[in-house]
């Protein structure tokens, strides 16, 4: 029991009945087994079910040592990348800001994202922004040719080459790519780039536990040693665990149940937005994974109590199609609550209370509510903030995602549906080669059909 | 033709025939003469529908001027609230940060907000963010017993004693509250706090173009009179025009037809980021309004291209259960993509673009992709960045979501769903007056049912 994720179904279980959870365990053991014997769907992109195990010491010291590098001659470091070259770092980062490595005022530089939109108006704030600053790069994409990347990219590479020259642009440049190919593979070696391999045998929304996440956490001053250790403990529990207590495999057999049953939205709530952005790669990690063939749980995510009072409405009494998922944690800082006993606004009962607790007892409420309203339960418990818990909610979703893509029959590693935007936009922009397909739409846009 | 939001069904058209939409039309017409008359469910709170034209110039005048005085005395203002006392205000000043009034470095006051969680976390990262800030406080509550908002006015109060004394910590609060009852009107009156008074027919959602919002519109140097101008426009149109050519009810009726047909999540999607918090804002409107008697569509929102790449392959591929509502708006300022013919990135066909043209084609690709994925697309229009167009927007999306509402056959100006978390919070912390709940709560946690 060395894994620090806990699932409690506690308050889903009218749902579902105990031989319907067993035969589920069962079947996600198997799917569990072809996963780690590689011998599933997509199995040439299982390369993330060793990373907290196989990353070498001379990797983690060289990424120690250009992140500290970058801290070194940076207070702005911006990170260039969209997707899983972006959701995973943010998560992180977002969720660790209170742990002391990272809030410390220590001159940490600031990380940025870039390379995630085409949208004029965030680029021009970001380039106003780094004015006057001492910036760096990261830069991530597998290709190099993604557009979103490229174009922020080449922007702010012409505005290294403009402030800081040609050769001391190079040395504020750090590129994640591929070993061997690529547009951007090509760049980086024919400029003298600082590289890190991208592993093939790993997806994009399966990577931040390799450079694509660990670079900017060490540039932050994460520990990335105790996140790879928090992700290998979590290993050993949801690979080595039996399936009447592996919590991973009790997610992936929820979610299957609830969804057969009738359940098509999961909602993933919690109630310290620190773990809003990692919301947002679970929307990624599970929705990019699943929503293929016709199938898949949509996945939507909240921040209580604030949205208790925007979709809690909808949560306890309007169509009965979803359920929910509640993630907690304890959150880094406390602030107490004082207050006379003849407070004009009412508040005195709460006098010597944390918010925290309040906290507490607003997640208990709604939990409570919630169920009686009809709507299925899960609580997912992370210990605490730090880069250990991180490590391991990484990978428990990712065990649960996997084993959950088999047992719903899909492929969990493809994404085959995220090319039919470019497909068009490519042909819109006129990128040559695609002038046949620019004529058939542009005369679909004339038709509207 | 006077307002100034337009909708376009063309990518949604083979999901309903014309016959439906001429029924629908005529049904949503008959609606709408039930609210405008004040005759449907929950009339009582109608009062939205004549804010623009209402608004006296002595009540515009003094919310001019309590901002400028806030202005004036401060560099940074807590706005205080929860709900609709929150997003409407949060949504206008993150979609408007780009307009010159409000963009111009003359000065503005950061505009922060807070009591819209329980996290001890964010309120100790305010408080922190606080220290040393000429601060003063907009705290907006009806009753002021909502516990989010009560919890961090009573600390924001304290630390405003603490910092400025007693006497000097009132003029830097303005209270919106009820005209006559409740804890925050008396302790507004005890106190002799400036107070504006939140109307009693407009209910929390709708409640943007009050001073609500408008004291926070103000202060940021926005033009609230502007705004006005739109809502009234879009009145004109929306109240006036006749059901052919009225886009408000026919977004209202196609989201109807589409939610007969077995769509149950509405994804509203925009390629701005400014537009975020317009979505968080739609969603507690619609979600709110719509989401009871087990009814109503789960509202959800994303940020294009971005999600493209998280929640895209769900969107093309997975369970054909969503419909899209893309909301259109030019960025507020551009950047041009400049490139050299021999570039190593390959981006030179891409020379002499700007991003905003890049984004405009990314749009067309997503529509045309998830239109022939099977998903219908419906696409909104607002015609710029202003206070004009936002004015427009919150009037356009309000009277689609009312006749909607009426549509669906329930009473969209009510919430009673939201009291259920609440109760059961206030016994867990142990209210005065709540020991039988509590009791009942506490065993119900120790059996797990």
């Amino acid at each position: 029991m060395s894994g620090l994720m806990r699932l409690d179904d506690t308050w889903a279980l009218d749902h579902f009945n105990a031989e319907e959870i067993d035969g589920g365990m069962r079947e996600a053991a198997l799917q569990l087994q072809l996963l780690v014997d590689r011998k599933g769907a997509g199995s040439e992109y299982s390369g993330w079910l060793t990373l907290p195990i196989d990353a070498p010491d001379s990797l983690l010291a060289r990424i120690e040592d250009v992140a500290a590098g970058f801290r070194e001659q940076s207070d702005t470091v911006v990170v260039c990348g969209i997707g899983g070259s972006y959701l995973g770092a943010r998560a992180g980062l977002e969720f660790l800001a209170g742990v002391p490595s990272h809030s410390a005022t220590n001159g940490l530089p600031d990380i940025l994202f870039a390379g995630n939109s085409l949208s004029s108006w965030q680029l021009r704030k970001l380039l106003d922004r780094l004015a006057g600053h001492r910036f760096s790069v990261v830069v991530i994409s597998k290709s190099g040719t993604t557009l979103e990347t490229a174009v922020a990219f080449h922007i702010l590479k012409t505005e290294l080459v403009r402030r800081f020259g040609t050769e001391k642009a190079r040395t504020r440049i750090v590129a994640i790519t591929d070993s061997e190919h690529g547009t951007l593979h090509d760049l980086a070696r024919d400029e003298g780039l600082v590289t890190f391999d991208l592993p093939r045998d790993v997806g994009g929304r399966y990577s931040v536990l390799t450079p694509v996440g660990l670079l900017p956490f060490a540039i932050a001053g994460l520990n990335i040693r105790a996140m790879l250790q928090g992700a290998a403990e979590q290993r050993t529990d949801s690979l080595g665990s039996p399936a009447a207590t592996n919590d991973a495999l009790h997610y992936a057999v929820a979610r299957r149940l609830l969804n057969t049953s009738g359940k098509n939205i999961e909602l993933l709530t919690s109630f310290e937005p620190c773990l809003h952005f990692v919301g947002e790669w679970w929307k990624q990690l599970f929705g990019e994974s699943e929503g293929k063939n016709g199938k898949g749980i949509f996945p939507a995510s909240a921040e209580f109590t604030t949205d208790l009072h925007s979709l809690g409405q909808y949560v306890q009494e309007g169509t009965r199609s979803l359920f929910e998922t509640v993630v907690d944690v304890p959150a880094p800082a406390d602030v107490a609550f004082l207050c006379d006993e003849d407070s004009p606004d009412g508040l005195a009962y709460l006098n010597g209370r944390s918010l925290s607790a309040m906290n507490h007892d607003a997640r208990i409420g709604t939990l409570l509510a919630h169920h009686d309203g009809g709507v299925p339960v899960l609580q997912l418990t992370v210990p605490d903030v730090s880069e250990r818990s991180f490590g391991a909610a990484v990978y428990f979703f990712e065990v649960a995602c996997a084993v959950g893509g088999y047992m719903l029959g899909i492929n969990p590693f493809d994404q085959p549906g995220v090319e039919a935007y470019k497909h068009n936009m490519f042909a819109l922009l006129a990128k040559p080669g695609t002038e046949v397909e620019a004529a058939d739409i542009r005369s679909r846009l004339a038709r509207g059909n």
